[in-house]
């Protein structure tokens, strides 16, 4: 790992917690984490200049804070609590340490209020354009079952973490990853399948439909539709919410009493809504419409 | 995680051992490993087009071996065994699903030679240059002590695997990193200190030395040469061997009676050479030149 970066956040350590409770981190070849009687989780992701984000009109802030967030999101959805991280940096030559610090802080930030630490990381600069990206660890209780992308059941509700659409106007850099609420209920509520909506609500759906060898029966109007897109005509919420991409909401199966329970308990830390349910596999992607007539659900996303 | 990448490497799972005993990998939001008695050790290092590869003229497959070589050299210098790996990719337009396979296959092949389990990866086509990233999980045993940077001593001799410079020439895509070494000396014997020259043998010594709060005296007749060297005048050598970098060698401090039991041992599985000695810190580093004079020695590396 480059020893500038470990230099510039042993400088910078205030920021955020860098190698706590680890045995070795920042500044040698690898960190030694410690060990765990829980399975360890592990997910990555990186963002780029012009797919991801646009350097001319969002901060680097924000933009340092979405490549951690992204992947807390995916921890999140595995029912996992997140731990440790690793960075890689690719910055453009003319990238000032300021806009360095700026970036970084995002990280920091977000990594502190989720508990997550820095162990180490990769940084150059180079001839090209920004990259961002993280490898994020993660806990899960070896006794946790469900939360897999696979686990959908017949009959099960599908559940989704707060509201779609829109997410161009801003929320794909300031959303909050649902790592509260993936925690309080893992363990608590018996959840089958779970994934996170990144490339889109009807391409996540479709994703775990086929990971679960089952349909699924969307229930239009119950869609919860993002405040960005509320002034919308009626066909343009329903769309974007389907087909916008980048919410980083939940997606989760689980028996309807199961979300009966739910629904009755006053800590849950977002709002969840039922908007459909699992179906047989030869039924496919539907979708009722205000028509009361289900029509065939054509996955479609955010190309980045 | 990405959906496509996940498809393309279930496709291509004959390549490498993708998924193998792991409890969820490639498919999901993230990968779950199976537990371990060891401390579990992260590195990552990320390689990318005009910086550390030029695809005019170096092969995909090569490239991509290099991505995962890097990562495995600093696992390696850990003292551990490496088992999972996600990989980070950034693909220009251009790049054809044939271009990919080839890119793919050179990393799978050496992942394969490790014992490497790819467990997960995000891949993004893009409008800049080609990216290729991984980052790399190890386990190192609980009670194993020793093999970090700082932990060089007194009188320690400095021992280095193989030979130095001239990695220009190609030595830096192909080289072996020195897995095989640190497990076979990992726990026999007592190493002190051990990093990987990756910046340049002089760099890495000093930040070996900066870490460990020590000096070195190098002897210059006895680094190594290598042989894309050997026809080269004397100084030409030897500023290779110090400055050129990217030779992926190992660099272990160790009492001086145990390197005399490990050149006896006949199992060793490559060349190790006894290249100077640890002194006390206000000593800098120093090196003994053929007119029997100490000069100090200035670190220099390859800037990529």
């Amino acid at each position: 790992m480059e020893h500038d970066f470990h230099k510039w956040l042993r400088d910078h350590s205030s920021l955020n917690k860098l190698n706590e409770g680890v045995l070795v981190g920042i500044g040698d070849d690898g960190a030694i984490l410690p060990r765990t009687t829980a399975h360890t989780v592990v997910t990555t992701d990186t963002i780029a200049e012009g797919s991801h984000f646009d350097t001319s009109i969002h901060s680097l802030e924000l933009i340092g804070r979405k490549a951690l967030a992204v992947n807390l999101s995916d921890i999140a959805a595995m029912g996992a609590s997140p731990t440790h991280a690793v960075l890689t940096l690719l910055l453009p030559q003319h990238f000032s340490l300021a806009e360095t610090k700026q970036l970084c802080s995002g990280i920091f930030n977000l990594a502190s209020d989720y508990g997550v630490t820095i162990v180490g990381g990769d940084t150059n600069r180079w001839s090209g354009k920004l990259v961002v990206g993280a490898t994020l660890l993660g806990q899960r209780p070896s006794s946790l079952s469900g939360w897999l992308i696979n686990g959908a059941e017949l009959s099960d509700r599908v559940i989704v973490s707060g509201s779609f659409g829109g997410s161009i106007q801003g929320h794909h850099l300031s959303f909050e990853p649902r790592v509260k609420l993936a925690n309080y209920l893992a363990g608590r509520y018996e959840i089958h399948a779970a994934t996170d909506a990144s490339d889109s609500l009807s391409l996540d759906l479709q994703l775990l439909a086929k990971a679960s060898k089952v349909g699924v029966d969307l229930l239009a109007e119950k869609i919860p539709i993002s405040d960005a897109l509320k002034t919308a005509a009626a066909q343009t919420q329903l769309d974007g919410a389907l087909y916008d991409g980048e919410d980083f909401e939940l997606i989760l199966t689980m028996p309807a009493d199961v979300f009966e329970q739910i629904k009755a308990d006053p800590n849950v830390p977002c709002q969840l809504t039922d908007i459909g349910e699992i179906t047989r596999p030869q039924q496919g992607l539907r979708i009722l419409d205000s028509n009361g007539t289900f029509n065939a659900l054509i996955p479609r996303g955010y190309v980045h």
